[in-house]
This record gives C-alpha cells, sequence and structure tokens, in this order.
C-alpha cells in the first residue's frame, strides 16, 4: 500500500495549530509524541517547523532526532538557527551527523562552524571524508568547487560494464544520486560518461570506451555557481562534472543543488531589483534589516536632495506657475515607470543570454519606439485630464504633454541603455534597476520638464 | 579522447563575427559548410542562432537539419520564430519531427499548431504516440499534466529484478532520462518505486516488491506547474510521478522540465514587479510591447493625477511655502523605496513559503520598527542637508524630517501588509509590488507631508 509523505502544507491545511501543539508538547518533554509525528514527515518540513521556533524549543528538537535525520534536517535549516542550533552541540556529536552527509553538504556545514570547532569536526569524521572536505573548504562556496560532490563513480578506460556495475554497487551507500559512471584515464583524466541505464542494456563483458560518451560540457572549479546553473538548464543535464584546467576530474555537481542556485541567483536579481545590499534572512533582526535597506535609501534621499535643488534653481517658474508644481508626482511616476519596465526587461533578457551586445543597437531603436508610442498615447490622456480635470489652459496642457513625452522616451531609452553598457564593460546588469536609474531619471525628468515650462512661458 | 562540445558562448568569444558569417553562408546557399559548423555545436546553440536569424533564413537553416537533431532544435526555439518556422513546414514533415520528441514535448507542439495541422500531424505520426498526445492536450500548459510524460518505465508489484531490467531495456530508447522504475498494481494504481542503481545491487531473483520505497510525493494532474516545481526544490527530487484522485498513475515530470518552470516562474514575478501585463517575448514589436507596458502606466498616471488633485488642493500652502514644493519628490522618493522594497521582501517570502499568516502580526511590527529606524536615520540627515543646503529654518527642516519619518512607516508598513492581505483573500501577492501600492504611497505620503506643514505653518 503506498503511503503518501505529507507534506507540511497539507498538515498546516488540516490542522492550523499543529506549531502550537508540538510547542505544547516540546514544553511537556513529550519527546515520543513528537518522534511520532516527525516519523511521518519529510526532513525539509520538520526543518521548516524547527526554523519557526523558538531558538530553546529548537534545539530541543533537534536533539531528539537520530543521527540521519538530524543529518537531513540540518542542510535544510536556516543559516541563523543552524548557527544556534550546532553551538550548543558537541565537536563529536557533529562530526557524526557530518558522516552522514555527502562531501559538498560536509563542507558547507564545516565552513560555517567556528575555526576551533572545525577542527575537531574533521579529526573526528572518516579519514577519506576529511581530506575530501579538506580539499573543499579551498572553494568559494558560490562557485563550481564549493557545489560540488567530490564523490562520484568511476571507472578507467579500459574497463568493462561488469567493472562499472561493480563500482556502482560499491558507491551505492555514499552516493544518494547516480546518474553517470564516468571514465577516466591514467592521471584521472576525464574522458567520456556513461549513462547508468546503459550498465543494464549491454553485456557484462562489453568495453566501457565503446560505448562512452564522448560529448561532454564540463565546468571549472573556479567557475561562479551561476555558470553551473545556466550551462544545466541549457542543456538540460542532471549532473555535470568538474574538470581543472589538466582536464583532472575532481567531482560532479548535481542537479539538486543547482536547483537552489536557480532560485538563488533570481533571488539575487530581486535583491538588485529592491535594492537591497545583501539577502535578508527571516530571521534577522529589525536592526539588521535596517542596515540591508539603507543604502538605497540614501543614494535616493541624497538623489532627491539634488532634485531638490533643480526645483530650486527653477523657483521663479515655479512661483509665477505654480500649478506647473502639481504635475511634478506625474512627470516622476512615469519617467520612473518607463525606466524601470525598460530596464528590468533588458537586465532579464542580459541575464538569460538572449540578447548580445552586437544586437544593442536595434534593441534600443526598438525602445525608443516604445517609449514615443506610450509617451504619446499617455500625453493625449493628460491633455485632456489636466484640460477637464484642472482647467488649465490649453496652451499649458500641451507643454505638460510634450514634456511627458519627452521624459518618457528619454527614461525609456536611458532604463534600456544602461544595463547594455555596464554589461558591456563587466559590471552587473542588474544595479542599473535599482536607486541609480531611479533617481538619475527623476533629476533628469525634472529638469527636462522645468525647462520646458520655463521655454514656453518665461521668455 | 574527450572532446568538448564548445557551448555558443565559447564560439562567440573564439569568433564575435559568428552570426556574420553564418549569414554569409546562407546567403550562398553553402548547406555542407553550415551542417559542418553545427555538427559541433548542441542543439539548444543551434536554436539560439536560430532565434537570431531573420525568419527566411532560419527556415532555410532549420530545413537542412537532420530529423532528430531539428526536433531537438525545435523545442528550444522562441516561440514566435518557431511559429514562424513550422507554417512553412508540411505536415508529414512535422510528424516525422513530432515522432522524434518525448511526449510532453510532442503535445507543446501540437498544442501550437492550426487545429488543420494538428489534426493530420496526430494522424501521421506513431499511433501510441498519438493517443499519448491527444489525452495529454486535455491538461492546461501549466499544469503538472501539462508538463507530464505519460511514457515511464514501470512493472507491476509481483515482478522481479529480472523483469524490471527487461523494461528498462524495452524503454531506454524511448525514454532520455531513466531514473525510477514504477511499481504499479491492478488498475495501475501506483504503489512505490525503485532507484534504477537499485537493479544493479540486487540479485536478478528479488521480488521488486521487497525493495521497493513507497513513501511517494505525487501530484495531480491538475495541480499548478509552480507547485510541482516547488515540491521537486524543496523534496530534491529528480522526477515526480503524477496520479490522478484515485491514485492511478498518468506519467511523471522530469527535473529538466521543471528547471524551466522555475526560471518562469521567477520571471513571472519580476515582470509584476515591472508591472507588465504579460511576458515580453524579444521578437515583438515595439507595438506589442508598448500595450504590454500601458497597463501600468496608465495606473501610474491616473494615480499621479489624483497625487495632482492632492497637491492643488494644498494650493494655499504650497503658496506660501514655495520651498515645500521642492521637497515633493524627496516625500515620494523615500515612500516608494521604502514600500517597495518592504513589498518585494514579503512577497518572495510568501512565495518561498517562509512566512505562515500565523506570523503575520509579528512580521508587520518588524516592519514597523524597520520604517521607524530608517526614517529616523534619513530624517535627521535631512534637517542636516536642508539647514546647511537650503538654509531653511530650523523649524521647517525639523518638521519636514518629521513628515519624511512618518512616510516612511507609513509606506514600510503598507507595503508590507498589502501582500500579506493579497495572500489571505487568495489573490497574487505580486501584484502588491506594481503600480498599486506604489502609486497609492504617493497619494498618501504627499497627503501627509502637506497636511503636516499646513498644520505648522497656517494654524
Amino acid at each position: 500500500m503506498a503511503e503518501e509523505i505529507k507534506s507540511l502544507h497539507d498538515l498546516l491545511d488540516e490542522d492550523p495549530e499543529i506549531l502550537d501543539n508540538i510547542n505544547v508538547l516540546i514544553e511537556e518533554e513529550a519527546a515520543q509524541s513528537l518522534l511520532t509525528i516527525f516519523a511521518d514527515i519529510h526532513p525539509a518540513d520538520i526543518a521548516e517547523i524547527i526554523n519557526h521556533l523558538d531558538v530553546d524549543h529548537a534545539r530541543y528538537v533537534f536533539g531528539l532526532l537520530d543521527t540521519e535525520t538530524a543529518s537531513e534536517v540540518l542542510v535544510e535549516l536556516d543559516e541563523n538557527i543552524r548557527e544556534k542550533i550546532l553551538e550548543e552541540i558537541d565537536a563529536l556529536k557533529i562530526a557524526d551527523i557530518v558522516d552522514e552527509l555527502d562531501t559538498d553538504d560536509a563542507t558547507d556545514i564545516v565552513s560555517e562552524l567556528p575555526d576551533q570547532i572545525a577542527e575537531q569536526v574533521l579529526e573526528n569524521i572518516e579519514p577519506e571524508s576529511s581530506e575530501d572536505v579538506k580539499e573543499l573548504l579551498k572553494y568559494e562556496e558560490d562557485t563550481a568547487g564549493g557545489i560540488m560532490n567530490s564523490d562520484f563513480v568511476h571507472v578507467y578506460e579500459n574497463a568493462t560494464i561488469a567493472d562499472a556495475i561493480d563500482q556502482v554497487r560499491h558507491k551505492a551507500d555514499d552516493i544518494d544520486h547516480i546518474y553517470h559512471v564516468y571514465v577516466l584515464k591514467h592521471h584521472d583524466e576525464l574522458v567520456g560518461f556513461v549513462h547508468i541505464k546503459s550498465l543494464l542494456i549491454h553485456p557484462l563483458t562489453t568495453k566501457i570506451n565503446t560505448i562512452l560518451e564522448e560529448d561532454l560540457i564540463t565546468v571549472n572549479p573556479h567557475d561562479d555557481q551561476e555558470i553551473v546553473a545556466k550551462l544545466m538548464k541549457k542543456y538540460d543535464l542532471v549532473s555535470i562534472p568538474v574538470v581543472d584546467s589538466h582536464g583532472i576530474m575532481l567531482g560532479r555537481i548535481t542537479i539538486d543543488d543547482v536547483v537552489d542556485v536557480i532560485g538563488e541567483e533570481a533571488e539575487e536579481d530581486i535583491q538588485k531589483f529592491a535594492g537591497l545590499s545583501e539577502e535578508e534572512e527571516i530571521s534577522d533582526s529589525s536592526f539588521k534589516i535596517s542596515r540591508i535597506r539603507l543604502p538605497w535609501l540614501f543614494v535616493a534621499l541624497f538623489g532627491e536632495l539634488v532634485s531638490a535643488v533643480v526645483l530650486s534653481s527653477f523657483q521663479a517658474s515655479i512661483e509665477k506657475i505654480l500649478i506647473a508644481s502639481f504635475f511634478i508626482p506625474i512627470v516622476m511616476a512615469m519617467g520612473g515607470s518607463s525606466g524601470t519596465q525598460a530596464a528590468i526587461v533588458m537586465v532579464r533578457r542580459l541575464a538569460e543570454h538572449e540578447i548580445w551586445i552586437k544586437d544593442s543597437f536595434k534593441k534600443i531603436l526598438k525602445e525608443f519606439f516604445v517609449g514615443l508610442f506610450n509617451g504619446f498615447i499617455c500625453g493625449i490622456i493628460l491633455i485632456l485630464a489636466t484640460h477637464f480635470l484642472f482647467k488649465t489652459e490649453i496652451q499649458f496642457s500641451f507643454v505638460l504633454s510634450v514634456s511627458l513625452i519627452v521624459i518618457m522616451v528619454f527614461a525609456t531609452v536611458v532604463g534600456a541603455t544602461v544595463p547594455l553598457f555596464l554589461k558591456r564593460f563587466g559590471a552587473d546588469p542588474a544595479i542599473a534597476t535599482g536607486p541609480f536609474v531611479t533617481t538619475m531619471n527623476d533629476i533628469f525628468g525634472l529638469s527636462i520638464y522645468l525647462s520646458i515650462i520655463t521655454f514656453f512661458y518665461m521668455h
């Protein structure tokens, strides 16, 4: 009888009070009842529950878990909670838990520990894992080396299918995800791979080098994890080998680690759209969140102080045509929106490699027409709205609309161009969507608007 | 000797003129030279090149490809280009290409064809595929049923390892990605699965039901593809079975299809941040892009007309304290930025299920303090800046800063609350990040600012 694992959201649907119930059981130290509940829940969901508990409760629950479950839960925990739980656990116990993990996950955990504890853990895990983890610790966290697993199934090029099957048997317990057997030659240089299904299809005596696939897509351990994600996504890979500059195979990255990266990279772009200086963790304090958000606010504040200077330099015009001040919000919002739309679209296109720098001119020209067309439509609406709503003279409405069109075209072209420009010079295009372009568009937009007003009314 | 497949970006690095060269070869109709170039390139990259060609050139190149390559290229093409290429190809030829595809990809292609052509294609592909595709066409494109493959390796519960291996052999050619053998009982009810590696480990006579894993995470064919992506990401799955309400297995979804979905869903959120009414395709005309972007611009335009009305209602105050108008941009930008930051963070947290509605009050309280703290710091800077830069009276600077603090707290709390509110009532929280909240914050922000100024100066 198939037994469905219940996801946490099913549980929450059935019993919205489950977290409260768990808290009560923790206070009663009802270990057995808690373990009964957790027995039916996936480790990823146990981690989600622990993320929502107070630190003391989180520690208590984590302490109840057997070593294997603890290891699976640990890697899924929120980083802050994990740190707080681990700081109360003995290094020997941590070593037991780390021993259950794949080398890539083990490395992530060890890298977060205080140096002294990390050393003790490394001394107490299996010597082979310890070597692997020490090797992996050399790579930056967000590189191919940082997410690769150094344990993989391999044979040498003179092996047979039978040898390959032996290797799979030998590693089956240690490696959760086996998709390929890699084929190496002397000095561990990677030659090709065979799909695990091929081992079932060919006779046992078949030489591996007669069925091996040689078309290899590989990454270097220092490649950014974003590159790894893009290659795996583009070429529909479940696993990608990591080789050094001599072609020596160092490890492999599996899709489950990269799925998280795909999320992370999109999150990073969204972070930049929101002008956050780093990722906000849910457990961050108000004070830390403030610090993360302040840089954008500073840019906006200082930029708009410049806008205030611009406005003050047109004081005479504003005094004479006070009604001009009423439309400052329109000018700012329409310039800001047009620019942001163009910038975000361009940033995503560049991120997806859909646009090549070569095509830039054509794309910017297209954006010019988009800005012109939208400006024209909004301009006509504005003439009608101001004339009927504010009873402005038709001349003023006309001048206002011309300004709007100029500003929208300008903002759209700037919004599309800045990311291309940044990309061209090796900078991250996504920063163009943050406060810089918005504020710049405000300053230029207001200058254009007031200059046009002044030109028509003061001369 | 391992032969590395060159990715298109390697090629472009080596020869930035490759596209020009290809265009020249196409004009010379140098079919052999083109095929030699394409022989070393992955189908996904051939598709990328074709996406960058004019329609006539694209059709010519596509026509050169052998059926298998054509099928692999077809699924990777930009939708508009694909449509234009296929409309010039004979239905029988399309049927040949579709026959090479997995049923999920075949269904996608057939669903895009004009009805009459689709019928002809369905009549001319293998009868079994035709049945499968007709079945799959019943599901919406963005549901589990719409992305599942109805071909999978399965055995019944009384089978042995040897039977399972036979099934793998039987299906190995038709199914690219085999990770599991699914175990069914009568009426095709799903009972469990075995990893393909298990077939290599156990003796051939072992009964499948003694080694099968029964902890199943499944989806229903009508579940949104976003749910599928979330489950596969959360539980690190490479493949997930699709079962109907009776537990009957209908198909399975593999991670390579879901990796694209993860991108798509993040793109959708980004689209909403940019206020785009639908996805922009790179091949869309300026006119179509305008139409996609206009709705946000209309909301902004009409919203800021309300702002203009608000400003006009404070005409007396602005006339008396003209300097107050200089700081309209600061008030708008700081409110807008604070609100957008809070809203985007909240939307992503909700999307990642990191926040439960239960926690809402605590989160909003935290945002209140974030707004207060950031408002306070920006307020102090503003007092100093205005006093020294604009030589304003200290009283005015003080009133301005108090307004700023109130507005930033207000905008931050609104930005965080609206997504929670939308989620609570079953709407998409992401729409909160678009023009509505920004415009609302502008209107309220300006009202707060001018009310405070009026209160201090006019009474």
